[in-house]
């Protein structure tokens, strides 16, 4: 048979779908892709929010040793069960209940493939003619992306700077219809690194009661306060408005590779079950990949072996590196960071456009920030902010210091001549 | 606020997306469930393609230790690359390449989350409007599944028990038009334990380049052929139609429990990249979880220690299982296996329904014999044969034939009263 190259074949790429895909890692390696090569000094990666590589935010060996063990008794080697292996379910359910009025039961937990997957679950689910969602903006890009890629209409209520990023009730209120079947709540919050108080917690799931809609609470930073607020779960209000919140060991176990998370049921009155929406998870769950048996099989020694001082240590860092980051971010005129983190990892600055020479948006800034001083920022189109940009500090301190100051050189070659930088 | 369970909620599950969930799982979960929990015997689980627990097919240590190294070496915590760690997709790459007649690059490795992930993302990246695919039948219902949920039209072309289940091309040709995108071959085969030959394949091969098609090779039993007929990559065949080939660690390696899959593009012509099915796949690996980094990171490792006497030791115990299950089934009036075994751990049986009172289908069937004899099989149905049933023989030999004198109890109780055992 002759090999021509002109033969005619009937498939062809989607254009389509490749819009579908705005994701944060999208993002950064378009960015990435501009870096000067000759440029000797390490990239700077404010971009990424994954300290775990880092030796100050390396895993506790002891969630290392929990892993191996589970690895080494071949007891975790064949496929597991569709919604997780049952002793790493019941030690979840343990776990969670004690930040909850209620006690959760190994049914209400899901094991999932990183909180990617439990998005990707939730969202698909609620996909349907008509339905639509309410995101923040901004907000995770995940939850928009699975959306468009589902049909299921996205409808953006804002996070508010000047009132410490929280949600603009107002605003959920007048979007939503009859057809709204769920709002998505971040908190501690990604990209904002602000922690709601339990008062504007209870408003939001007040608010999803009036409409008839359940709180899609993304908690992956859950317990990642650092400043003045406590971290409270969005399941205590399970019983106002039904809740379904999502985790994973990424943050908190600084083992983001290790990719594993969960959905839990957090909705004491069963009003998610009655509706059909726990059976279409479970639906859903059996045709999607499982996490690995022997990451699930070690959860229950993980869990066991989590002590106050590992995530206190955490904590400590990301308050220091968040002061540092506030700090200087402010002392540059082209960027002003309005509110100080007190949760995650992460934090929104705004690009003062008209400070600066010759820089279109937030994505030439980013690109040209890349070329000159090997500095990956994340553009705030990712995350649906246009001209903010979002900065993690999750990374040695001084890593931040010595990014800051590459940001402030690049600042002063493109300042507006009229500027002083202070 | 009042927390009154009348209250009104706009959200509810979606019928629609139930029926979606076709599933070896969703069938086995069914049929267990009638299990009478007064019968001390263990189940017998001819259903589940899954040996790993059985201590003869436990994984090497060798493998256990790679895994075990790559966690202790804390450099597989952060989250991966989208499309793979290097090494491993390195490591595949050189793996491959000897059994096919170019080179692989890494370039054309993408890792999964088991091979349940690679069909999802080659399934979703074919699915547009008016697209169709060929499937065959029977088949591993997760092609049908991801299909039906992507709204991609599925077209059954036959596989042929006179003819040792090879694909009746006829029917291939006959179904084709030019919307047909792609057609699926699983080869060694789940559900028939058939291997295809050489011929037999390139012949697939040019009807695929015939009809414009490509070819997604289902190899997740690559080299795991018993019989007289050796294993042949439908890769070597890429040059005469672009092939996307699907593999895992879970059937040679016997670690289906850590879930990680690839896709290799063994598409030496470059036609698949040429027509944006790559960039595809690229962008929807963006939106989908990845394998854990640990996993990934463990594979240079375990291929380097995959020996032939490994993988010999497995073919040894299948070769002999296979002997057994097909002999002693074949002496039960009401089951007919008509061609034994040569590959994978699978065997199609035909019921003889004319042979049994009171027996109205093959679910029927399976249900009672799981209530009376606590023997699991899965129904025909689930892989698209309607009064079929499909055994593994992934199992310890006494475990065969323990089942085997189950089944041969059950027809005594439910033959028609004219027959006799042979």
């Amino acid at each position: 048979m002759e090999i021509n190259s002109d033969h005619h074949w009937n498939f062809h790429g989607d254009e389509h779908l490749n819009k579908f895909s705005i994701s944060v890692r999208g993002f950064l390696n378009l960015v990435s892709s501009h870096r000067n090569t000759d440029d000797p000094r390490p990239i700077i990666a404010f971009g990424r929010a994954d300290p775990s590589a880092y030796p100050a935010f390396h895993t506790s060996p002891l969630f290392v040793e929990s892993l191996v063990s589970a690895v080494q008794s071949f007891k975790f080697n064949s496929y597991p069960s569709t919604h997780g292996v049952l002793s790493a379910r019941r030690a979840l359910a343990e776990y969670y209940s004690n930040s909850l009025p209620y006690q959760l039961s190994p049914d209400e937990v899901f094991l999932t493939v990183g909180c990617t997957q439990a998005i990707e679950i939730v969202i698909s689910v609620l996909a349907r003619p008509n339905a639509n969602i309410l995101l923040p903006r901004p907000s995770y890009p995940h939850y928009q992306t699975r959306a468009v890629f589902g049909h299921l209409e996205v409808r953006n209520f804002d996070l508010l700077p000047d009132k410490g990023w929280e949600v603009d009730l107002e605003a959920v209120k007048a979007l939503a219809d009859s057809n709204t079947v769920a709002i998505v709540i971040i908190n501690p919050n990604n990209p904002c690194g602000s922690v709601y108080t339990y008062q504007h917690l209870k408003e939001i799931a007040e608010t999803a009661r009036k409409l008839g809609i359940f709180v899609i609470a993304d908690e992956v930073y859950a317990h990642m306060a650092f400043g003045h607020k406590p971290f409270v779960p969005m399941g205590v209000f399970g019983s106002i408005a039904p809740v379904l919140t999502l985790g994973s060991l990424s943050k908190k176990w600084s083992v983001p590779g290790w990719r594993l998370g969960w959905i839990l049921v957090t909705d004491p009155n069963g009003i998610l079950e009655k509706n059909g929406i726990i059976e279409n998870i479970k639906n859903y769950l059996d045709i999607t990949p499982d996490p690995p048996t022997c990451i699930q099989g070690a959860i229950p020694q993980i869990l066991a072996k989590t002590s106050d001082e590992f995530v206190s240590g955490l904590l400590d860092l990301l308050r220091t590196n968040a002061d540092i980051l506030y700090e200087k971010i402010n002392e540059i005129p082209c960027l002003t960071c309005p509110n100080k983190p007190e949760g995650s990892m992460l934090a929104m600055v705004k690009l003062n456009l008209e400070q600066l020479e010759g820089i279109k948006n937030e994505m030439d800034f980013c690109i040209k920030l890349m070329k000159e001083e090997s500095v990956l920022i994340l553009p705030g189109l990712a995350v649906g902010m246009k001209n903010w940009l979002r900065f993690s500090f999750g990374m040695e301190r001084s890593s931040i210091e010595d990014g800051v100051a590459r940001l402030k050189a690049f600042y002063k070659r493109h300042a507006k001549a009229s500027n002083h930088i202070a």
